[in-house]
């Protein structure tokens, strides 16, 4: 995996990688299968494990297969039954899913691995922004409001307005990682092959045995179990908008950091800046470019994710749900990068306190707002004009150590 | 307010309108102002209620003025306090406050009407689609996959499908409507300005006062208080995402009319479709094309909404906040007005069920599959081939009756 | 027209306006009217100037019945008939077009109207930069890259890199100025109707006389006659495109703009700043935040052009084209607004060189790439490291008095 | 090159792939340090081809070395330096050049590959569409408008409508495919160390030399030679908006093809239907789907492009150009792929002229427009009413004629 349009990439590794997807389809397939065998409506001989039956290099096969059928499960199955040889396992392999079924759960499951590596580097963000907060707490600084100075604010109290946008973030991505859902539909959503395959066996209540299917196929995946949502997927969105909220919270603090590491203004710098290739002295804040890089893009791949999601027709949808893979897999990735070079940014972060000091005590009309009070209310200016920074400070600190301590 | 770019635009009347906007902007600085009046911040005197001192012909004035100072609030500040004359209540106006405060708690008390014309809206549609799902419960209809006839569903499983998507985007509204705040943060977010007339007045432990002031101030607008949220922005792209979920919902059902009323499928009709100018025998599916249009350009909307959240810098923005105002106005005025067409559409929804029994009768290839699980399992396909629709449909009935319990 | 929510845009004028489309509905009935009379295909007595039939206010009435219709043609033709009584003109009146033939001629025809009032901003720009560039030609300054201090360049490079893209920005709209089309096809794109009508009246080769219609009308309207575009919309897709190159012209500059004029810089400062409600020492570069926001949110109305035009099916789209209008008349008005902001910006762009200069001179390692070339090549660094900057400004400025010329 | 989440990926080879931007990048070095020895400003002995230094797998270092440096440049020259060994050529390498330089003109190269191949296919549905329009030139059917039966039109000039947006879109790429420009603006777009280094060479005139090696080495990539375009994107935004106009060409006829190959429809079916993983029966019209999968998420990517535009700052951006490079490239791949697919699609598309036929005969009220207008001008409906559609297939097919023949 290497990407020279996108440096950095590789730090989301495997995720959401082809391989990675193969694997989560196989693991759909495969839970499935023993869920068929153990409510009895195939056969003990059927269950075979199928995870080891694919490799690394299957994908370029499935790749290619995958145009012609519309997606890559239909090339799967046929892959797996394949090298299953002849017999049961074969036989019932698949039997009662449709291809969105597989794809959709193996998505879900991908995301699930996305969501929780992001939601480590978003709690080391905030252990980082913690410290940040109370580090420089009191370190005042001059604060900024369309672009002028307006009146002073400390650092502590912008790191905490920065982890106060990344935790409530990474609430947004709990929320919707308890809620991933395993698709368990059948070709419109019915379940009908499944039910048949149970009345076929005999067994009592086939309908309740496919709902049971379903539950027991997402319970082994550790997936909520829902009733089908080929059509409906707000699922997919919620995702996407809870990636894209971070990459905005991040997109924000790199932002600042760019702004605040400009050489007339230096209050910060990363740790380690990016050299050029032809002036040797420059420092750039290359973290930060990086990561507003990444806030500039993902925004139009979540609304892509509604446009599929609204142009959904029919059972299945001609188009809609087709334009999902790829951008959950580019909106996953460019989080989970933005999110881990987040990480480094705020971990290796300067703080010159003392530039912020020498800018704030020349800055001119700072203390204006303060004055006109004294004009309102009488009374003589005094103090740092720090209003209830403090308190808000504290107020932010507890609320990350309550997301800390949940998330534990 | 008429809109000739936007059919159907006057169902969304005042909502978010200038003039809704210009007095919950003024009801937010009557609430300050008596919240600094009870907290003994401003003497007794400064008591007075500003809210009818605005007419809706002022917002003219206060429009042309906006752009000197780049936002609607100063100029209103001034018009208020020369229509107070002189005295306290003109004095204490507005202190403690910036600009950004009063717009965005504006925004947010506009919205708030939004989202409940919505949950209304929802509401009633839930009602429809449940009574559709109930009687068309058993009403066999052909599923159709990427265009295709797949396998049968039924027209209650569609319409329970459709009550699946509403749901599911209402909880989300829910969700954001139980959450919204008033935004008290003062120039650069630290409240100084409250905490200093606290101060100047005597009172003990000014910042507590000035965090005080907020929780009262948010409590009288019957909003949440939270710490400023001038620049992490989320608590806007909730709203956003939140609505074009609904949006999504909207435009998958209108999808879904639009293509079952053509005539070569004939399944469904709108109650009173559109003529067109030159051919009368035409019957158009205008609310399904009109809910279509909103459903293609709110993603958008909301993708700017993120692209603003992440584009903040500063205590205060330089253009990704005023970029949210006209963006937010509109998200939610077109979410309004597709919102009441849905519950039109619905409400009037035509079904034909003869056509649908006979369209099935005479698909090809419609049980194949069911042949196929007969090949796999042994013995002979046999009845309608619905798996667990039955199920299905209660399923989403039983939610959507929670839904509507824990709304009533 | 004011807007609270997007202020400037009194800026825009009645530019698509609701009265503005109005009037270019009726001019398209008018023009078409007298090209069928003039064609011989209506009679003499069917010629009656309908365009002083409306008034302002029937925007209102007309607005609240095109939510039935769909649109806003098949209740005007109704009024216009209505007023003309009964007789010739009233029979005749639309005879042959179709509700999208109106409303597509009348958003050029309100489109031209902002074209020629951008390309006068435009050349405004290209004026007021010129002398910038030429003014400041050698006033040298520090070159930023990724934030931080590079090479020396000067003011009037900046300047002229500008107005490379504000040319460049213009001349992609001449382009799709000159190529502005009348739409007139008929009810399926096929004037089946006038050909209809040609062959009634006992004209010879009715179909040539219907193309001839749509020739003379065009004509008429001082548009370019083209076969039905109805269902390929990149006519109004390259006019979006041509908008959002401006804005996005107009907001780098702008960006440029508030970032030079952040305190700790200087260098730059808009001619008059926007003052705060609470800070009276602030002046905010008002012009350019509001330019900002916008370049902000037009590119993705643009990509809702692109959406409708790649989701229009069948002759006349069922949504797709509903959501052109609106998305176009905010892109135009938006674009107007900022052209109009930018072209005062410009103006009044207040050029602090004193403070360029002891930035570039208290500026660390600006010479580091000279010192390295000198490694390389041998010698001796030298002169004030400024390349081809001069015959750059002097390419650009000669570019920039073609596009004055040729556009005078 | 395989993609899983993007079937039909591998149609695009290895356009834009890593392995193209790193040869085109290195063809950037050799053109520039081909033209720095032939002007004289590099001694003879630096002259070294350098295109065969890389090897395939180097992507893989260099993409992991971008991180560090923000872009993959440094790490390729300091890679190339290594490889060069000690001596003039690895000393003079890159001199002269800045990053984006190498990048942004490696991009463009590799554009260029996009747009002929591009261009090819275009050329290529042109003809097949050009068929299909004289084939069914009067093939009746019915014209379909908000999904209802309007008037008849005839298959040919639905075709002719196809062509007539494809032709559009070709000739939009072709316009930007001529105006490509080569980057060569070193650290600032000054070309300084150019000059610099021509000073110290002895050179007359630096500036101009400076200047005269850029047009050199542009010519060398048979490229425009421009002023340095680092912060004015448009070539990159124009390059973007038509891509799109093709992808929405495609998307246009892709939507029509699955409509209509709906099996109540049953007008059109793609020449070889994609299968179903459960139900053998089905022929789903894969390539539409695949199609309109890419004309829904190409607009964004286009807008992501616009942004980044409008975000630039500086003499070089922090994160917008950045923001470019991946966009580009996936824009540019799923224009590649949607394209070859609709080149199949419209080349294999089977026609059902008698089922056309019958829908148009069994249509109800198709004929009622014609009836109006004998009701207008008196005398009696007559003939089958498709008015201009002949004229308007042939002028469309003289303009795909033109277009085939200056592309020749």
């Amino acid at each position: 995996v290497s990407d020279l349009f996108w440096p950095g990439d590789e730090r989301a590794g495997g995720l959401m990688s082809d391989v990675a997807l193969l694997r989560a389809m196989v693991a759909m397939e495969d839970a499935w299968l023993a869920s068929l065998v153990a409510a009895g409506v195939a056969p003990a001989t059927a269950r075979r494990p199928v995870q080891d039956l694919v490799r690394a290099d299957d994908v370029d096969t499935l790749s290619r297969r995958a145009e012609a059928d519309g997606n890559p499960v239909t090339g799967l199955v046929a892959l797996l039954r394949e090298r299953l040889g002849e017999g049961d396992a074969a036989r019932w392999l698949h039997r009662g899913l449709t291809s969105q079924d597989v794809l959709d759960t193996a998505l879900v499951l991908s995301l699930r691995e996305v969501l929780d590596r992001l939601l480590d580097d978003l709690r080391a963000q905030v252990r980082s922004l913690r410290a940040l907060a109370e580090q420089h707490r009191a370190a005042a600084m001059v604060g900024r409001t369309l672009t002028q100075h307006a009146v002073p604010i400390t650092f502590g109290l912008k790191a905490a307005s920065w982890l106060s946008g990344i935790v409530e973030a990474a609430e947004g991505l709990r929320l919707v990682r308890v809620r991933l859902a395993a698709q368990v539909g059948g070709a419109a959503g019915t379940l009908a092959a499944a039910a048949e395959l149970a009345r076929l066996q005999g067994l009592a209540d086939p309908p309740a045995v496919a709902v049971a299917l379903r539950a027991s196929t997402a319970g082994a995946l550790g997936l909520e179990a829902r009733t089908s949502w080929h059509t409906t997927r707000s699922p997919v969105t919620a995702v996407g908008d809870a990636l894209v909220t971070c990459t905005d919270a991040w997109g924000h603090l790199a932002s600042d950091v760019a702004t605040l590491s400009r050489p007339e203004i230096g209050e910060l710098a990363e740790g380690r800046g990016g050299g050029s290739s032809t002036m040797p002295h420059k420092q750039n804040p290359v973290l930060s470019v990086l990561v507003r890089r990444a806030a500039l893009t993902t925004p139009q791949l979540a609304a892509s994710l509604h446009l599929a999601s609204a142009g959904t027709v029919d059972e299945r949808p001609d188009g809609a749900w087709h334009a999902e893979w790829a951008t959950l897999r580019d909106l996953a990735r460019r989080a989970v990068v933005a999110g881990s070079q987040t990480t480094d940014l705020v971990a290796g972060l300067r703080v010159d306190t003392e530039r912020m000091r020498a800018t704030l005590d020349a800055a001119v009309g700072l203390y204006a707002e303060q004055g006109s009070m004294a004009g309102v209310a009488g009374g003589e200016p005094s103090g740092p004009y720090l209003g209830a920074t403090d308190l808000t400070i504290t107020a932010v600190l507890t609320r990350a150590r309550t997301f800390l301590e949940e998330t534990a």
